[in-house]
């Protein structure tokens, strides 16, 4: 073989991210490979929580909004998350989930860009996008076409308002060229918005300098925010003026505490606000993101690349024999933090792996799925995983009645 | 005086609610009546929160979806409400904000009136539902149209789709009728969503027996479910089927782990789900909603009758020579859980309140609210509160330079 175990202990202690892993607990006896749906605990987390619930809320309650700085919390998360997106700190807000958050870009920009009034996607992307831009076109007077990925750019038109993608995709880790498509989609007059949550945490991005137009993401998966940690939302400037939307709640209002009328939207970012944000998710998510604060997004990028070509370098030596297909991109460039393999055992194989202590996640219909946080993962847990999963197949660890596809999952 | 403090003292010994306190971790050396804004920390939620982190988050990671049930907590929780307000258990269900949800009430009430697009509310409503319903107006071509309180009844007409209202006002504390208004709704064949924030927990509901159609009410007041707490959205059975709301996220979908490429809602009240929800807000919620558990809700709205009751007679008996108004309704079934006194100084003197220990809070212009949880606040409280008051008042303690309004409160 040309890659053994003692070579990966090698690289990890090369490795300049190494010591992060300090800052989080991490499951002891098993390998996780499922940052990319729930991301590991930042040990922070819970002191956070413990002050807010028993100090914040339990002593200064109501009072906390204004001394513990709750009001603040959705752009003081935002600007944390705009410095690994790339863009001004002023220019994010943490609030609601992605799909809401999406919502509200999408049909901002219906508004925004008079008399378009197409959304374009992809076929096959990720569904709670697809579902969302289905509502709007359903309820704005819009039209979504859904194209493939090789047909994405010659499919904008002089109709289309604003180009809806995914950043890497959620089965293939496929990762689509954000300065070339963002130039495609401004090039016929239409904007573009990019759904990070497969990419923020795990590589550097520089929105602002590809002149995106909005993007949005979840708080949960690399960025390590706990179970449905709040979304953020990113506006360019230059639509901030313009940017109207439907779910104009009382802390998206100029000034929520003259308790006036009619709405009027604040200046600035502040007007994506909708309600009152869920303040202990959200405190978790700010101080998740602490691990972050002196680390070199570009080493994060280096390092998500190697993870995923040691993944596949060991997978095509010793998985061969098992008709596996490599689904990601083979070349680094067009790559997220994931490696998935397709077979057509691959859901009873996924639990048998999960029952052997490497947790990755399935995606219908055969697609096994690994997320290589780059914070988190080492290069010896790639390697590893992949001998677990070579055992797994060997003897037919996964041929067994517990772990075949039930129709329900939940 | 008719009432003095030994009086309220022996009332406290006999209320068959004093007990419930000790569920609470209460702020010590000062009297807080402001659980209207922001309810007290019920002892339940750290040990829980502490588990969800440490536990379910830290070790179980992405398996505590299932093995943990944060799938089915919007319904667990929803259950656990639905009580509270007289539903039965299967119709609540618990996400995003409150704004978030009255937009998919509203959404979902013009698609169901097909041919009406009138929604009705009222002038100086809770300004968060009156700018959703402008949202929605200008988004799904609707009108909004805001009436009187007096004229509500008679602008109910063949045009209207939904009446749109909060239960209790949140600055005078006036209590509709949900049981007569909802039948003035229905005789015009209109529908009508009830707010309950400043309801639920304060007293019994009976949301199905008046055949309401739609409530949607937030987790942080009365229901003590921490700041930003989630929301909760019934929708009567009968309009289930034909529920369809544009902020469709996975969630929603009827089968959300089968990933399909098309938005198809899900049956019964799932389909209300958007996004993935903040799961520590939603488990919070969860733990301090089992200070309830074995409530009898009738002594909740006997003893929030009663507290106001006593505050009005003490505040009649001694603040009479200081120009403040009640504003709150005479009669206690007019009224919820409140006391809202106004005073050209109401500002200053709320300041005043709060830094003799006596928290409250203030509403533009000059009212001054105090919110009477029937689970945390004492007989005595009220009596001390109303002294307290009098003091600020006889010794002109609110007129200091840094009690005074400035312009911005954040």
């Amino acid at each position: 073989m040309s890659m053994d175990r003692a070579q990966c202990l090698l690289m990890d202690q090369a490795d300049p991210l190494a010591f992060v892993r300090e800052r989080f607990r991490l499951p002891s006896g098993e390998i996780y490979l499922d940052g990319n749906s729930l991301g590991c605990l930042p040990k922070a987390v819970s002191a956070r929580l413990t002050n807010a619930i028993e100090h914040e809320w339990g002593r200064g309650l109501i009072r906390s909004w204004n001394e513990a700085g709750w009001y603040r919390a959705p752009q003081r998360v935002g600007a944390k998350i705009a410095r690994l997106i790339g863009v001004p700190a002023e220019d994010v807000i943490v609030s609601d989930s992605t799909s809401v958050n999406l919502f509200k870009v999408l049909t901002a920009a219906l508004r925004l860009s008079k008399g378009r009034n197409k959304i374009l996607g992809l076929v096959a992307d990720f569904p709670t996008d697809t579902y969302i831009a289905q509502g709007v076109a359903s309820w704005a007077g819009a039209e979504l076409v859904r194209v493939r990925p090789d047909n994405l750019a010659s499919a904008i038109d002089e109709g289309v308002s604003i180009v809806s993608l995914t950043h890497v995709n959620y089965r293939t880790g496929y990762r689509y060229d954000m300065a070339s498509l963002t130039r495609a989609a401004h090039a016929k007059g239409a904007m573009i918005v990019w759904d990070l949550s497969h990419s923020a945490g795990a590589m550097d991005l520089q929105v602002a300098a590809c002149d995106a137009d909005f993007a949005v993401g979840c708080g949960y998966k690399y960025l390590n925010g706990g179970p449905g940690a709040p979304s953020y939302t990113y506006v360019a400037q230059r639509h901030q003026g313009g940017f109207e939307q439907p779910l104009q709640g009382w802390l998206g209002h100029t000034a929520p505490f003259d308790f006036a009328d009619d709405y009027v939207a604040a200046p600035g970012i502040n007007r994506v606000l909708s309600g009152t944000p869920p303040v202990l998710s959200l405190v978790a998510l700010e101080a998740a993101l602490t691990v972050f604060d002196d680390i070199d997004m570009t080493l994060v990028r280096a390092k998500s690349g190697q993870l995923s070509e040691l993944f596949m370098l060991v997978a095509d030596e010793v998985l061969s024999p098992f008709e596996f297909k490599i689904e990601s991109p083979r070349n680094p460039s067009d790559r997220g933090a994931q490696v998935s393999l397709s077979h057509k055992h691959g859901y009873a194989v996924c639990q048998a792996l999960i029952h052997h202590g490497v947790i990755g996640d399935f995606r219908a219909p055969d697609i096994v799925r690994f997320g290589l946080a780059p914070l988190t993962t080492r290069f010896v847990d790639v390697f590893d995983a992949v001998m677990v999963l070579r055992s797994v197949m060997e003897q037919r660890l996964w041929d067994r009645p517990e772990f075949q596809r039930r129709k329900a999952v939940t």
